[in-house]
Parts: C-alpha cells; structure tokens; sequence
C-alpha cells in the first residue's frame, strides 16, 4: 500500500500535523483547513495538500480536514496505533532528560526499559522501571521491545547498537553524537544538536 | 543575495552536508561528487544538487566539488563563518547533557555564558564558564552574545524567552517541549525530540 517514493520529509512532517492536530482537538475544533493548519505550523498549505496526498485523499474541498479523522489517519499511516513499549540505554545527563520528558505520552510511547553499566545505578527505580544491567538488554526480545533510545557516550554507541540489533530492535532513536551501523532492517534516526544550532545563524543578523 | 523562496528544508540539510563534507576532508579527500555524497548521507544527489544551486554554481561536471570549497561556501550561506558565543539557560539535566557535548565546535559555537536560577548551581564553573543567575541575562546585550539555548522547565520557557529577546538575543535554539512566542526579528528552532521518536515506527514492522 505504500509506495517507496515517499519523501523522508514527508515522513518527518506528519508527526509534526499530528501534534498540533491534537492540539486543535483538545481546544475543542473539529475541522481545519490546510491555510490554517499551515499558519499554525509556518508550513506552505500547498506542502500539507501534497505530503498528505501521497495517502489519500483525506480533505474536503472548502471545509478543510475534519480532524478526528486525520488523527486517526496520520497515526495509522506512522505506524502509531498501538502502545509501544521502548528501552532507554544509558542513563546519564541526557538519558535523565529523556525520562523526565513527558511528551511521548500522546504518540503511545512508553519507557519500559532502562539499562547503564553503572553499578549505582542498576537496581534504582524511575517511573516504576527498575535499571538493568546493559548485559540484559539481550533480553528485550523476549519481552517484545523493538524501539530503543540510545544516549550512551559515543564509544560506546556501536557496541551499544549491536547489542540492540543482536536482541531484535527494529528502531533507533540515537543521541550519541556519531554514525552507528546497522542492518537495513533497522531504521536509525540520529539527534545531532550541533546541526540544529548550525542553521540558526542563517536567519540572524550578518556581520 | 539570498532569496527567500531557499525552503526551510534547504537551510536544514545543509548543516549535515557541511559535517560530511568536514569528515571528508580529514580522511584526505579533496573532491566528491553529488553522487557520492548522496550516498554518505542517504540522501538524492539530485537533491544535493539542487539545494546548492539555490547559492551558485559550486560543481564541475565530471569531477564534482571541490571540498574545500564547497566547505566555505556553506559556512558563508550558513552564517558560520565566525565564532560566535552562545548563552545556555537552564542547567538541569538536559543543560548539563549539552555541555558535556563536543559536536559545536567545528561550527565555531563556544558556550560562553551558562544562566540558571538555582542558588546551588549559581558561582559554579564549568568549562571555565561560572553559571549566573538568570536575572543576569540583560548582560547579554553588553557581551554581545545573540544565540541562545533554552533548556528550562515548560513553565519558565516563555519568561526566559523574553528575557533573552529583550537582551538581543536573535536566535534561540529551545529545548523545552512547548511553542515560545517572539518577535518575527528572532528566529526560533525548537527541538521536540518526541517528533523524532513519533517517525520511527514508521519503517518498523506493522503488527
């Protein structure tokens, strides 16, 4: 169903339609069209019409998008219409900052996993998790866990990555500042805050 | 010179160009064609080929880019072709993960200016940076320092933007997962890292 000629970017844009989708929903709308939705986001309407058309045909011309429906639609076209549980590795200044982020809620995310090397830390217990030892991560197959969040120090990222790979994760969110190598099976999308701080000074004064 | 019709995609991609481009370069390289670039980065080398033709004609038919060059003239569209200080508000877990990170280096960001309003972190220093209270954050104007990276509870993320916007801050890289509102002169990145989570089960398998 489909198609491999989706944009990347397309793909990155809907979670996007989607939070403020919710947004709406919760401000009590039902219907919005592409304009608005586009002012909201500072998108061109005219990108909304396209990366959603690639779908199907989900608005109505004059009304706009009836809202309920295009949740309902997004979530399906990202693969989100179920809870996921997923396995933090590393729990260091960033791996905290990931726990104590609350908005992964609405999209079905749920950190069920925790593991780091640290002997203080292993046994410790957050958001009713207990950490594990990173020898357990072996584990997660058994326990049905496909998504994994990695901020672990860069020398230890590929390692950490095998391990991950080794036990069945089928995605990667990574934080470590560095390339990790994969089988295509497995879908890595890499944080690098140094490449959003790089386009920022395009938009600022010149001198 | 530079036409506002560049997408904001455009100016995102080319920061990764740039870092390919750097790592290139150490390893020896001299010239790469969009090609083989396109490959590093996954990306279309009709892609690349477009995005830089937005600036110039950079490639040689043939041979492709000459690095080097190619390397300064990103800086140049990127505005990155001086140091520039940066101030980071909010030395929590997330704050303290940006500090330990080294990648804003080769983009000549210098952390030089470290805010938060906890009297236990207040007079340390770090990076032979000492943390001020946040109320010190109109000294900014003084020390000519206009990016800025906000690292502060939801709650205190629009208050700390108008303090920075009132300090002459022109761009702000925000990592508090919520909307902040400027003035149209500043421009605003926000990074939510549940947007980038919320993509991946798009490639995983469907269940």
């Amino acid at each position: 169903m489909i198609s491999h000629k989706i944009p990347g970017e397309t793909i990155q844009r809907l979670p996007k339609y989607l939070r403020r989708l919710l947004t709406c929903s919760k401000q009590g709308l039902t219907a919005i069209s592409s304009r608005k939705l586009g002012e909201l986001l500072g998108v061109n309407p005219w990108q909304i019409r396209k990366d959603l058309s690639y779908f199907g045909d989900f608005g109505t011309r004059g009304v706009g998008y009836e809202i309920e429906t295009l949740v309902t639609e997004i979530k399906k076209i990202l693969n989100l219409t179920h809870t996921r549980n997923a396995a933090l590795v590393g729990l260091g200044n960033l791996g905290s900052a990931v726990l104590a982020y609350q908005g992964f809620k609405p999209y079905g995310f749920e950190i069920a996993a925790i593991f780091d090397v640290d002997a203080k830390k292993i046994g410790r217990k957050i958001n009713n998790v207990t950490v594990e030892d990173a020898s357990k991560i072996k584990t997660l197959k058994k326990r049905k866990i496909e998504l994994a969040i990695v901020a672990v120090p860069r020398p230890a990222a590929q390692q950490t990555a095998d391990a991950l790979v080794k036990a069945g994760i089928r995605g990667i969110l990574n934080f470590s500042p560095c390339y990790i190598v994969v089988p295509k099976k497995v879908k890595v999308i890499t944080i690098d805050i140094a490449m959003d701080l790089a386009r920022l000074p395009y938009y600022m004064p010149r001198g």
